[in-house]
């Protein structure tokens, strides 16, 4: 369900904090403040009025802000007794797949964290892999405590960007999704390559590669959707395999067995989740190049 | 310690049987007989003689030939009571290496094969990476008596071809040897990437790679020695893994982190063991190509 | 001015004929016949209306079609004295820029071909550049009568494809135009290479190449028009070439002068009007590649 | 005819002399002050005596040793009155074959530079080509008279080294050569190219390429020798035209008529002419790449 931002400009107080009162988590009050600015005439003014309305207030509410943040991976979120939004978000993560080990290693983390820090770790999940958000956690452990309520500020207003972009359409979006695609070219035929089986998988730890996603090209050697898109692409490094050696038996090029090439891996960091990786595939039964396209 | 092929024409007799008597497994009787028809102007006339010195005798003696050649991973060869050219031939495919399950899986194999065709499973080991070599051992035993009686001999002149070959010198030689070779090119300076590592891995099962060797390239962008030479290249799906993110950090090409591309994989078949193999990496921090070259 | 096929269903005759009239040379006749048969409910089931109203006249009638086209460079286009769409025609294909050695060439053809086959050189010029129409022209001269008759009715029906493609919109279009397009990518950054300039350059004879079209890359690295498109893409040797150098020393990447690269020439033939050619080029300051893409 | 080293450290002075005097343009006594100091261990160190010879004499004397230089297509050299290692280098920049109007423009050339300098204009024209020799001649007009004689010396020394490095074999040679090559890779049939007819030509003007050679790709896809070897690559602006359409005609790999690849133009430009240019071609009938390779 969403609105416009028309609807929302019209919307009386109530309803316009029924409908953006979980974009800052458990605090409908943001939205309250920001509701006596309107109208807004884009999205990003809308954010940026919400923004204000949190720096307005005094440094205990703001303090408190945070600390209404769930734990990653934590008693509450297993429980799921918090934000939805937070269910989806940690879901979308892994988080609720954890092994036992990995939650007693979340666990931790979380505590020291919490001791250092006399906040939750606040970490905008849907811009991190598995492996990017254990190095952050401890990246950030190593912090100061000026230096990391600031990153965690920083990290909140990343959270409720996607919130709110996900819940507005309307003038001037806040542009917080990236996109990975790929496209399969058969330079021995000097044709588009139709029907390859394509597989994305993230290197979860050292050694450990999990599926994303499956899906094979369209008759133009392209996925009928990107492969990741709509949200931001996480930060880790992803491995492309390419089941080329069938296409060329297919085509009838690949003439020896077993083919000098069948299936072709492609690895790749992401560090810019807004960004576009565009990681096309130039093959031939005896060659293959790859790059960051666009 | 190796001949020259004049002096094995000049040798008396028993002198030239002690030196070649190992090319047939146990067999210095093949040696014998073509020692009658010296000189020869050739490896290759050489190799001819030993081969027609086979092919001259009776049945029954051929039979003996094949059957006097020990099993592969078998009892003799565990307890090295074969002859020395055999240990080396399946140390270097670590047949001498095998875990208990698979002694017995070899075991189960050679035992269905003798009782299916009254032969050892004769397989020259220095051209099969260890799938390769199961899934031969597989493929041969649903063959018939008669086809299976030629794959045999066939498999045993290979053998012998690479023990010649290796033990004299001279005109002609037998060509029992491939190459497998790479180059990494850094064509954002428009020079030979030096000083980057790489590592050779062979696939020996679904999901299981083992480290080859390793090499880092000199200032030519080459390795100093072939990755693989001087013996034919097994029949096998390899990997080779550049740290190419390594070398861009040192050039200071590659400006962001995670890098693009950190460590690239390159995955190929060898199906001709006596071919060259030639695999370059041609990149950029936002690109690269492999071929194969010469 | 076009018209909707459902405008040219609804119309009364005389109307239906003045919109179309003109598809077939100098024969509003066929138009006539065809109108008897509508509703049509494609484009294409118009075109075989029309197609099959001249192969339902008499073998005059229909030699008298082709009799009806003017000749190539003739007096009669030299006068403008023909159809419109004729001129316009044979403009686009440069014939009305011919130096006085070519219109004399082409008129000893048309004579030759007339005296031969009794008929006017009929071609479907808009899919032919300048060598590829001489060429045709010759190959033709050599053909026999009745397979001259067969092939200048082909290319009577791809005039009239054309015409009637661009006069009508609706269902089912005739697919009588090709695209010829460029993307320019920077794989020493990682980026589309923006703000390049591309020539393309069509090559006339042996030796002499005519500028067809400039453009320049926007930040996708593409040219905001496709470099040919909306017509067939004429059988001909184009060049491409890429202002690449420029573009390395605006980004700072090509350290030297001269540059290794500075214009890349990128050289290729067309041999389906109808096909679409993407011919990208993927550079660094040392290194390019360029291949048929989609 | 050439020396070793070791006889030049041997031979009395007069032999000496009389095998290096032509080393520095009519200036045996540099050789004559250089025989002093023998033996010399290395090349290297021979050419840095005879250096030291020519900076140990006085101002006057140093003078005089330019102005006996030659000019550049002058009198003197048309009428080859000059001595021989310099008409055999005018030759190979082409400077005797020079149409009227270029010998008028070198002449006006000549005598502006004497005006202005006092001297001859001094370049080392075995590293430049055509249209790099009037660019330096140009730019060095503008000079001032201090810079000038300080680069006329360095142009003295260049030509000095290669007329050495070509007289003498021994120890720590001067390297004054550098090397173009290329490698034809078919990557539709993963082999070396063979019998791809291969032309280099040179940029001498705009619009106008000159052929410097032909060659032929042998099995391994390489020319039997380097396009240019054994000499400087000359500054210049290249062309290498492959044939590249006719081999896919040969392999059957070219289907259509026209190919969409039949003669690949690779135009590149050399600025180190003692640097080594490896360009080779990796192509299919759809796409080729080209870079700076080793």
């Amino acid at each position: 369900m969403g609105f416009t931002l028309a609807e929302l400009n019209e919307a009386d107080v109530p309803d316009f904090v029924a409908a953006l009162g979980g974009v800052f988590e458990a605090a409908p009050w943001v939205a309250e403040i920001a509701a006596a600015d309107r109208p807004y005439a884009t999205v990003q003014a809308l954010f940026a009025g919400l923004r204000a309305a949190v720096e307005g207030v005094d440094a205990a509410r703001r303090h408190a802000l945070l600390v209404g943040h769930p734990e990653l991976a934590g008693p509450a979120a297993r429980s799921r007794s918090i934000a939805p939004a937070s269910i989806a978000e940690q879901e979308a993560a892994g988080l609720d797949r954890l092994s036992e080990a990995e939650y007693a290693r979340f666990e931790a983390l979380n505590r020291t964290y919490r001791e250092r820090f006399g906040l939750p770790f606040i970490l905008c999940v849907k811009r991190h892999g598995r492996a990017s958000l254990l190095r952050s956690f401890e990246a950030r452990l190593a912090s100061d405590p000026d230096t990391e309520r600031v990153t965690a500020e920083a990290e909140m207003f990343r959270i409720a960007a996607i919130r709110l972009d996900s819940l507005v359409t309307g003038e001037g979006g806040l542009r917080t999704t990236g996109r990975l695609s790929t496209h399969v070219l058969d330079t021995a035929a000097g044709r588009p390559a139709e029907g390859v089986a394509v597989e994305l998988l993230e290197w979860v730890s050292e050694g450990e590669a999990a599926l994303v996603t499956r899906a094979v090209t369209n008759s133009d050697g392209r996925t009928d959707h990107p492969l990741i898109g709509g949200r931001p692409v996480p930060i880790a490094t992803y491995e492309l395999r390419f089941r080329i050696g069938d296409h060329f038996r297919r085509t009838g090029a690949g003439l020896q067995e077993p083919p000098f090439l069948d299936i072709v891996p492609v690895r790749f960091s992401v560090g810019d989740p807004e960004g576009h990786y565009h990681v096309p595939l130039v093959a031939t039964p005896w060659s293959y190049q790859t790059y960051r396209g666009s």
